[in-house]
């Protein structure tokens, strides 16, 4: 058997960045025994492209299994197969065994750039679910009661605004807490929103005489503007599939406080640096320059991120930035920006056609970056180096 | 195929007694289509002892079938299997499909003194349910909405007094309904309790594409005391099991009122004579031996219900019973009497000890019916006969 670090260290290591863990007594029990812990997390097999909000939970999950725990990755595929029974919602269309399967293999790629695929569990719950027989899913039904899930933050919402609710829904919240009984999880980590479903799980492990298993939730993660949630639709997001360049420049582009959020919710450094980070002892540019080239190994290897790092001081190096480049105080776009115009708007282009081939022809730079499509968001970044061409460079002040 | 009679006629016989039929112009229409129809009702294989209280809804079926109709006798084994999955209730325990298998037996071998076997479907719902697995149970569970089920009248009076309803049983009327979809059912039949889920089976057969089924609802019988329902536990009620002189004797002990209720809810007289007893242009006397007559032959055969008939004529002919019987009047008891104690305060014996021996040893008839028990219940009759032993007559009047 592996020797874990004592309980202390494991939870210095463990609490960071987490809302909460419940019962955090037990929690701490459970670490004590010097057990490897079985720590669930469940994955939705709809969306396999991930950015690096949702790596928050993956993240949380390395930790324990840095620390010798044993990493179940479960993936919903039970209630994938199913859809949305009612037809209402588009987006949850039954998915086939193939895309599934499909989907989930996406899904490792992406999510094995952080865990190991070695010391992973890889599961699939219609491994369970698919062999229930209909009496076995009215006695699993007969555990909670209506008032109890009707207690659900958005269950409780729809009732009083009266939207349906599904009866079905009802059901979905005992299957993955079913889930944990059939996995006998000691931990399960999910986003805030699940926050009632691992508590479903805790009491179907009760009921099933296991040790009920303890549940942390970890935060949404702020998007590149520093306010939103992450998510593509807001075009404020880190996608780990996006090349390495892109990612450190993104990364450089976040204002001091956002930078340390990331270190706390996506940054592998040790207590130690990461306590030195937190309290300044670290200079904010080194700190995002070792955080971006963290995220980029991360998703493209130490390779990649470190050509990402010295084209980024190429550019901004003396040698290659003139010493005199202008400067315009522009007011802070509200989203994102169509570059033609902003260009032509700012004089580095003579019209937004001009202005849309420079951008085609990959002759406009952004921080170091080349601008990859029309549009730009330049999030929360309080300043933005633009090339455009060889030789004209402008220096944007957002105020 | 056969010739049914027509759609008005046949509305005359099947709409006595009934609550209500919905939609009523849709059942008429089924009944003019000239096709017999698919009349399904549902049993609990729990509870195989029968008053008749029970056997209103299978008169009903009686009279469908009579006119040419398919009756389906639908036994819900699947949910019996389950039992009280909460182990809340202790009368539902599950019951071993041996013991369910039994009861059928018996509820059949009840059952088929009123209906006729050849001409009756009789199906188990573990037939569809039992193949189902649980992703069918969550497409089912998809069809109804939580705010809907909390519409029905028990599940909203226990929410609102914050009394827990399990969310098992929001599966029970859909399996219910779904017993509609799986048996094609054209009507289904059912105690007003009962209107909730008949409707539920509509709705699941118009989302599977077939026409709803028509819901007919019939009462719950009064009991001898005229006013509470008949049941087992208030002691009110004539058992199908019990020996036909029993049977006629509960029946002539009626008030003139509850006999033409029972004329309405379980005799099988032809609209002529009922209307005659309706309209009191029989006898009531007459019309009380006849309906005795009638259902005792029903359990027993015709033989047995004679003998009854003139047993009871005999008790009460002049020859028998003296011209000069003594009469008291007593205040009507509040519900079963203690005979022992009645007939010493009666002075018809020297003691409670004596009175006992004399209900023991057979020696006490009431009515002309040989006393059971100590206990009895006069119901709503006004008054009764009693004779202890050969020669002691006393006529008791209720007030």
């Amino acid at each position: 058997m592996i020797k874990l670090p004592s309980a202390e260290e494991q939870w210095k290591i463990l609490s960071r960045g987490i809302v909460e863990v419940l019962p955090q007594e037990d929690f701490l029990e459970k670490l004590r025994s010097g057990r490897p812990l079985r720590v669930k997390a469940g994955f939705d097999p709809t969306a396999p492209d991930l950015h690096v909000g949702h790596t928050v939970l993956i993240q949380k999950l390395r930790q324990f299994q840095q620390l010798g725990h044993q990493v179940i990755f479960l993936i919903g595929d039970f209630t994938a197969l199913i859809g949305d029974p009612t037809g209402k919602n588009e987006t949850r269309k039954p998915l086939s065994e193939d895309e599934i399967r499909r989907n989930a293999e996406t899904y490792k790629s992406q999510v094995f750039k952080i865990l190991d695929p070695e010391k992973t569990e890889v599961r699939f719950n219609s491994e369970w679910m698919g062999a229930m027989k209909a009496d076995d899913v009215v006695r699993l039904a007969a555990k909670y009661t209506v008032a109890r899930m009707l207690e659900r933050d958005d269950f409780s919402k729809r009732y009083a605004e009266h939207r349906p609710i599904a009866i079905h829904e009802f059901l979905y919240p005992l299957v993955q807490g079913y889930d944990s009984v059939a996995l006998k999880a000691d931990v399960e980590v999910g986003g805030t929103d699940q926050k009632f479903n691992l508590i479903v799980g805790r009491e179907l492990q009760k009921e099933a005489g296991q040790a009920p298993q303890c549940v942390m939730t970890v935060p949404l993660l702020e998007g590149l503007d520093g306010v939103q949630k992450m998510s593509k639709s807001l075009g404020n997001y880190i996608g780990i599939t996006e090349p390495a360049a892109e990612i450190f420049g993104k990364v450089m582009s976040t204002s001091d406080t956002l930078m340390m959020r990331y270190y706390e919710l996506l940054s592998d450094v040790d207590p130690e640096r990461y306590e030195a980070v937190r309290e300044g002892r670290v200079h904010p540019k080194e700190a995002k320059e070792a955080l971006a080239v963290e995220l980029a190994a991360r998703f493209h290897g130490a390779d990649a991120a470190n050509a990402a790092l010295e084209n980024f001081r190429k550019v901004f190096s003396k040698g290659e930035i003139p010493e005199d480049v202008p400067e315009r105080e522009v007011p802070r776009p509200a989203g994102p920006v169509w570059l033609p115009k902003f260009l032509h708007e700012l004089g580095l282009v003579g019209g937004s056609s001009e202005g849309k081939r420079l951008v085609q022809q990959g002759g406009l730079q952004i921080d170091g970056v080349k601008a990859a499509g029309e549009n730009h968001d330049f999030g929360a970044a309080d300043e933005a180096l633009l090339r455009a061409g060889k030789r004209k460079f402008l220096r944007v002040r957002f105020r």
